[in-house]
């Protein structure tokens, strides 16, 4: 876990219960999902309405896939096949929410399918106010992927490209409406299961998480989690190349559901990354290193002193109260 | 599962992964909770303010553990022992928020310790209107105790007594203020693991569920589920023996948590009873029997014949859009 308020409290809150972890939890709270012995790998995320998602942007068919493939991403941020899905559901009364309510379930259970899951059960409930959804995934692994065990001389790499889900919210934010690339890859993220296995096997990669708050903020986890300093090669970052993604989209956008994981020096070989991009049409990118120290820098040219990045990350629970979408 | 709207819609919803459910998912949606190969069990929980509970009438503590036995009394209803919970929770912005979110949290593990369980990890996020928690319990089972395997022939049990947290409701929905006695029932249900490993293992209960919509709701989503008709003796129910509680309480009141099994006729000798009942510091009462045919009948005596009862359980989707709280 790194710094925030939201990661604080969620330490502070669970800390104490470390001491009664049973033998069988090989990996408790503060990592992406917890691992339980031998191979069982349980996440759970939760989306509300007017804060994780807008129906007046998505349909609630595209909602719902969102919820399941967000909580499905945290299962391959720590290397885990999927297994099945749990979700809870609260609605508000009303004939419209009814037929909502239906697509949203209906999403659900289509990209839980499509990834390979099965839709294993859950809670359907009355909300006072909005759709909410808890969707918990289960996966399986043999060799967790934590976030806490990056070292320093390792490489930083990043799959995919990023700031182009962050880069649609900004469209809608300021009442204009995304073009469809952009669209999709907010509304249709996709969980990096099969490169995630991939790193982990073919490349040894020693630690990894997904981006969810964006790469400054997850980084910053990372690091905390590890006790390291990452430093970023600003011209590497792999920004969207659609005109409307920004590199500071890239860097505290979120939304981009790839991974970041740090592999030993000389690891993944030019051939190896031609392998991964050419096996999962997805790029591999290296972007930075781990050093010993602390936090997330950045330089703009390898030449240049790294600068102290701001965090930056989406936080639910930042001081500003600024909208977390 | 048994009749009613949400039952309908969580079965429409979920009916067609069945088809795709892996190999080692041996009980997939529709009982308490899914079961995992080798033995592994898993249910979730939604919890809302304002439909599930009120922090006017108990605390954020209080609701925290309530929201974590809801969810556990889902492993007690499988015949499974408690691993451990994840706990989704979003909380509205503001200071006194804080405050009662972290209380809410401390409810959750401290219950959950209490219980014997370990607080595996979770989600904290903002909510628009009103604290919601979804609790996902973790636990393992040898042998499932499902709702749908009851048979013509055997015998109705219920553990404990009926109708005190539906009674707590009743004064606190009137203005008034339960005595503490009644209020306990209602903040700190008691999920009937033990009890439940001992019904399966000592007298081979062959189904049973755990009573939160109510006795004569939840007796009809086992009648549903195993296709047999169930009787019970009006005379045999265990009303709490507190003034307020009357036998309309007991029947349909809800959040008692205590379980309903079909047991072997016989089974249940008067020394098995009397050993649960020394054991559990907790009555085991024979309520009615199985036969064939279908729904939920009563009776007022021995000779008399038998109504059919009025479901009136618990149901968030009602169609008159009372209160559920």
């Amino acid at each position: 876990m790194g710094p925030g308020r939201e990661f604080d409290r969620i330490r502070r809150l669970l800390g104490e219960a470390h001491a009664s972890l049973a033998d069988d939890v090989l990996v408790g709270p503060g990592d992406d999902a917890a691992v339980l012995a031998p191979d069982l790998v349980v996440s759970s995320d939760m989306a509300l309405e007017g804060i994780h998602f807008r129906l007046d942007w998505i349909t609630p068919h595209e909602a719902g896939g969102r919820a399941v493939a967000a909580a499905i991403s945290d299962l391959a941020a720590m290397g885990a096949g999927l297994l099945g899905v749990l979700a809870s559901v609260a609605l508000p009364g009303g004939e419209e929410w009814e037929e909502r309510g239906d697509r949203f379930m209906a999403g659900i259970r289509d990209r839980t399918e499509e990834l390979g899951g099965a839709l294993l059960g859950g809670d359907l409930t009355r909300s006072p106010a909005g759709l909410v959804a808890d969707v918990v995934a289960l996966g399986r692994t043999r060799r967790p992927l934590r976030r806490s065990t990056a070292r320093a001389g390792e490489e930083l790499w990043v799959t995919g490209q990023l700031g182009a889900a962050a880069a649609a919210v900004e469209l809608w934010s300021g009442g204009g409406t995304p073009p469809p690339e952009l669209r999709r890859r907010y509304t249709h993220p996709e969980p990096r299961i099969g490169p995630a296995l991939w790193l982990v096997r073919t490349v040894g990669a020693s630690a990894g998480l997904d981006l969810s708050d964006g790469l400054a903020g997850d980084a910053s986890h990372m690091a905390a989690a590890s006790g390291v300093r990452l430093i970023l090669d600003e011209s590497r970052i792999p920004v969207d190349p659609h005109p409307e993604v920004t590199l500071e989209l890239a860097l505290h956008g979120g939304e981009d559901y790839e991974l970041l994981v740090a592999l030993p020096g000389g690891a993944a070989t030019q051939a190896r990354v031609e392998e991964f991009e050419e096996v999962f049409d997805l790029s591999l990118t290296r972007i930075g290193r781990v050093e010993p120290g602390e936090g997330v820098w950045i330089q703009s040219d390898e030449g240049s002193p790294p600068r102290l990045m701001d965090r930056g990350g989406h936080d639910h629970f930042r001081e500003d109260g600024g909208p977390t979408l």
